[in-house]
């Protein structure tokens, strides 16, 4: 068994296996250690929306982070494929952001100025493109470049291509402890032995909660449970991701439409409540009315890792040493793992990376926000 | 392949099953056609309550018969283990029939006096039986002997025993036609070929109105289609079956609460639908308030075969020839199964039944009705 | 309910849901009976590769047919997504044809004059593109057009087109039987009423056996179960589908190996076998070693409608009655299914069939075949 | 969030589950820490063979425990039960152990002296007890007591009861490490925060090698993989549970034969291996002939823990402290979880204990194996 690497990243969802797809592509040695089966975390209950723009309200660095990942997806459309076999399942066709009232147009209109592919477009329109939502609507912001992608699928295809790069990636690892030693830089404990690293990334969602705390961070992560329903219906012409008061109708290129989420604080569980469908269910069912003949066909849920100000930590342990964290990315996993790999390797390799965005996302951020 | 029987069934259910094994039991050469897989239509969506006492509302044959039939599961329950090393897994803990205000308390008492088993529980003694239940109920009729089996492993329990004793079982063979022929009595015709017998049984649930019409009876059925979800909780302590408003949530004995049903009718889809799922959920969570903490498991559906007065028909053919039906169990097929299988063998075999029961499920009560 | 339709469709499978997409596009009102779910048979049991070249061995009308049908594909890809939404998921890397000895090696070399695009490549070559392949070959024909689809998102993608286009779809109905009838061309009886058509296209596979005989054809199919397995894994890599001794193992784009499969003549279970599922792993695990390693998914089964000649019968019933037949596809059913809808619609519209395909699926040729 | 607790369990599997059970019965005060869900280690992938006699092959300590494990399982079928509705699924129908010839013969007639409930059943007494077994033994040795449950209808049992009757049970929390503290006894730590206790007790099978090397024991425990699969069959009539070359099959009450299992050292995969389930195919077909027809239904994997001696661990930290450890339960986890979880609770509690067992399954029993 190889225990020595230059980089040794915990987590092995999408984000833990973005970081190790573009570390390998560096030549860098890396492990993935995953306490449970890869991507079977965050990453297996998210939609795969890459909303960059539906999710996102300012036009700061962190809107432009998203949106370069966002683009960068279709770039690795081909780049995973090619590597890996698998295709990561890119759709393309845009979003439309609902409005039912006045209020809730005006302020999707604000967001028209931000990026210049956004369109406005009124009920007629909607409907003629969309005919089976529900009539009642006064219009919907056009998006055309928040798609979809399917996360297990491109949580696959990145650790695949990482594997057949050289990395490593093993599963059933809980990494209990991290730990400065002296010949190696840091050795990691698990119940399998200990992995020794130059390099540490810390990757693995809400779960990180424990590395934050146990690191001398004053900071942490809360779970934020989402709950999500898939049907299929041969009535329901849907093209367009449908987007309306934090929920999303997102229809797979499988003819499923993926339905989500409910958004439950500090709840650990990982299982769909009764509940929780039950209210996802009387939501979302005014909106498209003929769903109410739709097969269901599934329900799951999953932990989004939030931190204090809903961004994610992407960079180094503020002590300066070879510690570094890639989580908390919230509602946004799948959208940001690619420039979340990227980022991370660029950081480790000592390659150059946008100043914006190393602040943006620097655990040292809210210090510095009340400073100012 | 062995194509001549003393009887051939039409519909591998539990009913066709359960025929299949009183008729081999006294060494008639049987076989069973099943359009697709054993159990795998309205058996297979039942939730398995025995429900004499909670389904029927008159001290009639009808109701004799399902007290027989639920009384019959427990010598059964022993006599199919040891054939088939298959348990029906027979629970027995009785079921509280729930009413919300004195209206509803008075029509349950109004059962009391048909079975001298049947108890009335004040608000106070249910609470204490059934911690978990909402407390603004009025009382609940209890009645201690409706339990429940499994409808998918009772089936089976029946079908392997059938086969020990020298039953044939051919699955995924739609039978086209009924026809008389000079030599033999009757020969089926499906696409793996022709089967001949001497006695036909029509047992395939709501697809036999296709015989009933075709065979020169003014009779038929519809299907009622009924939904369900099962749930696994922690926090419910379930003891007893839940009869509320013609739903129910029975505890099967594997921790599953199995919640039912809608009620669908001239609908022949089988797959549950949002809407029918959603209606379930918003009527059923008021009774178990913990519910909503529920991890949601399963939904399906299936097709209930509904007659014209709601009774099944089990009997021969009014022509006088060994053209027989055992279908129409509407809500109690498999509450039924047992009795019908005994009856159904009884009959060919030459033996005594009970002429109310004759009279109670024949194909032509409904003109005699008329009649009288 | 609408009972009244041009054409009416027996079998839901993907040879009858492409017939209904290519009707619906000429405007003809369509609807397709289906006795279980849509895609429930042959083609959820299919792994969907387009092996014009590695199935069929001579350069006849019947290899023109399965060439055109294959490169059909590539223009319903973009076609039918549009109308559904639904992606079919083609992927076009390729396949190899191996050979262990020279014996085999020439065998498949005499294929190369079939067709401009084949390609010879000695060992070396081969194990250069597919390294993980057992280094004891000789070499391997390459087939670049042998892509594949996914079959039961193919099926939903014409399903959801054809529906969106006006056509009907109905599950879970049987048809019993097929009249004639005075004032309307066709009735067709099922346990939900009757259906009535001025044309009557069979496509329900094997299950079409019963309607060749009854309609007095003398003609037959049998049933030629196939069992297949799903694996997925890390350590192979494998970009194209390898054919060998009628097996095959396709890398499916969602990163799943499917190696299939046996063939169990005259068997109409539909469930793998113990048995079944051990013979082919002893025959495929020689041809990938690694594969040892791979983790098992999945173990599935369906009948394959076998003609006496191997040919799919795809034309009009002698008669010269508005009855058609589309069936025997054997194991081509998703190769010829876009051609298949395409010339029934064809034949229906009264618009032109290449000649050679009419003879060449006839449903007489076996008799002049004999009278030659 | 409640965090003080006499006794944190660490491990939600069966064994875990039963001690928890077995504290809350004395009105401790307990909390189980489970890692992923309830019971989806090893407990998961057991058959749930109860196999003293056939596991074991001294009349030791450690089988006089096994005994009395199984013996118990009687009482706490019906009071498992009662508290919980949840039924453990026990069967009862014995074992045989399969000699292929007389040397196989004579090893397991030395068991004979063992138990006075063994018998030898020679050929012709086996093959009419079992006929679908394959003819070409010699004898075979009846153990009547070696029964089986439903692992996760136990473990479910166990933690229900364990939670009516006051025991907390979180999930999704991975403990990463257990301090003394100066108030509280013990701080776990966890992403979820910290849980406090007076006494904790490892049991998360395999994974506790980490907490046994962390504490400062030269202990360890290797994972041994094993892969199971499981089949239906009309044609197989099978009773008891047949023993041969470490494997077994067990005949479920559902009608499942569950064939098990392979011996993987030091693979911490849990997923069942194409080479895997290949080899266990080829092993056992031979034992039952017909096995080949039946249906395969599905295959798994899991980890069992084995100990350097192949015994459990259970028992105090040599130290003296208030840290426990029930673990190392190798093939037999189902069969010794009841006496496991009633031995550790009076450990804790302070009830007596059998010196003897306290003496087998100590943490220190290989140094004073060395000192004798």
């Amino acid at each position: 068994m190889k225990t020595d690497y230059d980089v040794a990243i915990v987590g092995g969802g999408i984000i833990g296996q973005s970081i190790a797809y573009h570390l390998a592509k560096e030549n860098v040695s890396v492990v993935v250690l995953e306490g449970n089966a890869v991507g079977s975390g965050a990453t297996r209950a998210a939609a795969g929306m890459l909303g960059a723009n539906s999710e996102l309200d300012d036009d700061d660095a962190f809107y432009q982070f998203a949106k370069e990942s966002q683009r960068y997806y279709h770039t690795l459309n081909q780049e995973l494929f090619d590597l890996s076999q698998v295709s990561i399942q890119l759709f393309d066709r845009g979003m439309y952001k609902l409005a039912y009232n006045e209020e809730e147009a005006e302020t999707l209109k604000r967001a028209l100025p931000m990026n210049s592919t956004l369109e406005w477009h009124p009920r007629e329109q909607v409907l003629k493109h969309e005919p089976t939502l529900s009539s009642d609507l006064v219009g919907a912001l056009y998006i055309p470049e928040d798609g979809h992608v399917s996360p297990v699928d491109t949580c696959l295809a990145f650790s695949k291509s990482a594997r057949f790069l050289g990395a490593d990636i093993v599963e059933n690892v809980p990494v209990h402890s991290i730990e400065k030693t002296d010949e190696k830089d840091y050795a990691l404990q698990t119940a399998k032995g200990t992995y020794y690293s130059k390099h540490v990334v810390i990757a693995n969602g809400v779960w990180s909660h424990y590395f934050l705390k146990n690191l001398d961070l004053q900071l942490g992560m809360k779970p934020v449970k989402g709950e999500c329903l898939s049907v299929k219906s041969d009535k329901i012409k849907l093209e367009k991701t449908i987007f309306y008061d934090h929920c999303y109708i997102v229809p797979k290129g499988n003819g499923k439409l993926v339905i989500g989420a409910t958004m439950v604080e500090d709840d650990w569980t990982t299982e769909p409540t009764f509940g929780g469908i039950q209210s996802l269910m009387n939501k979302m069912a005014p909106i498209l009315p003929d769903i109410k003949y739709a097969t269901l066909l599934d329900t799951w849920a999953g932990l989004r890792p939030q931190t204090i100000d809903g961004k994610p930590y992407i960079g180094q342990h503020p002590s300066g040493e070879h510690l570094y964290f890639a989580t908390g990315h919230y509602r946004n996993g799948i959208l940001l793992a690619p420039k979340t790999g990227e980022m991370m390797a660029n950081l480790i390799v000592g390659k150059q990376v946008k100043k914006e965005y190393v602040e943006a996302f620097s655990l040292t951020r809210h210090i510095q926000q009340v400073m100012r």
